[in-house]
């Protein structure tokens, strides 16, 4: 298996990802907030770059079972049914309901890696489940979303513990980690072995720091549990779905 | 202090730049030889972002006693004097020369933060240097040159190392590393406290076994040594040179 890491949507090798299975990580906070979602009953996500595309296709869906959820800089999108936090996304408001969703750098990440024959939306919400998935496939993106087109540490810091997991049943060997890893797995990779997720250090990374500065930091405790849910979204025309094995 | 690393050029700030002290780092090998030609008697070096504007400048420049430099693909260009190596600029090739210098990542990093009030040059062959000439600044960015925008491990590593030397009279309090570092920062710093340079380090990283391939490898050695020189490369008015005291 050979894992490549981007830190930010612009390193994205399109000749790399479109033979790759990409996993998409947002942890702070929409990738955590689409697993919570899905875990709790949404039958789909439709991932949707602009606000305004997300209002058309909404309508274009049916609204009586449709929600609109989105944000932008970290805050609730005005008219919008739900924003962007995971604790929002409970049974009771989006079981069996279809989430037409917009964010400032989740779902831009996934727009630039859909045309990967596989896209996976991983968290540390699912952590153990996305490895499973993607244990055998030969190639593996991690693309994290990060922060309007810089590196950010929530991202980089899950990355580097689904790196861990991946090479776990390999000899901590530098020569046979730098073949099956690039420069940025590598980097992610030596970050996890120095940092466990915390909702303490998330609270320290500039994600964490912008949630605390509009009164959201509630929602770190969640994005930084560690297999919260066994499900791994999947991305396929154009919408997020649990594959059936993991309903 | 506070000190933002930028894994790749569109990650600068313009903002953070403008009001900050820039040090550009690519370590394999645009700013190691830069380096070594000023630390080795070279008057000055301009960095061109073209082979096109290269060979211009040194034509108005007077080509008796002016150095053509650069590489392409790690190669050096056609019809020009000297490539990217630092072991080619000993004293008796660059002493007292002008140097016209265009690199793929190294020379586009230094354009990218030109405007910056104070532009430095860094690499491990001059780390301590480097920290000691801003030691006292209130705002640093560590600019990596990155390979083809996208991250690299030998520029990382090196902003790590430098990071690690700003923050040595801190106690390690995470809150407070968090308020001075961007995440950027603190990844870099969490990979120095893992990883030494080393030649057989650089040697495992993208850049490096780029340069094994096309049998280039030697230069390692020398991009691995650190303090080297006690020298800091600065731009002003288009060139790279000593400041008086670093002669």
């Amino acid at each position: 298996m050979t894992v490549d890491v981007y830190f930010t949507t612009p390193e994205a090798d399109p000749a790399v990802v479109h033979e790759s299975t990409v996993v998409v990580i947002d942890v702070v906070r929409a990738t955590t907030s689409m697993v919570e979602a899905l875990a709790n009953g949404a039958r789909s996500i439709f991932p949707t770059p602009s606000t305004e595309d997300a209002v058309r296709l909404a309508g274009s869906l049916g609204r009586e079972d449709t929600l609109l959820c989105g944000e932008r800089k970290g805050v609730k999108i005005e008219g919008f049914d739900l924003g962007n936090s995971p604790l929002e996304f409970t049974p009771d408001v989006v079981g069996d309901k279809r989430l037409v969703w917009t964010t400032t750098n989740g779902t831009t990440a996934l727009a630039a890696v859909r045309e990967a024959p596989r896209v996976l939306v991983g968290a540390f919400t699912n952590l153990s489940a996305v490895a499973r998935a993607i244990r055998t496939d030969g190639r593996v993106v991690i693309q994290c979303a990060g922060r309007g087109n810089r590196f950010a540490m929530d991202d980089a810091l899950c990355a580097g513990h689904l790196v861990r997991i991946l090479m776990a049943g390999h000899a901590p060997d530098v020569e046979a980690e730098a073949h099956a890893l690039n420069d940025a797995a590598r980097a992610s990779l030596a970050l996890a072995r120095a940092v466990a997720p915390s909702e303490s250090f998330l609270g320290t990374t500039e994600a964490g720091r912008a949630l605390s500065a509009i009164d959201l930091a509630g929602d770190l405790a969640l994005c930084a549990q560690v297999d919260r849910h066994d499900v791994v979204p999947r991305l396929a025309d154009q919408a997020l779905t649990l594959d059936a094995d993991d309903g």
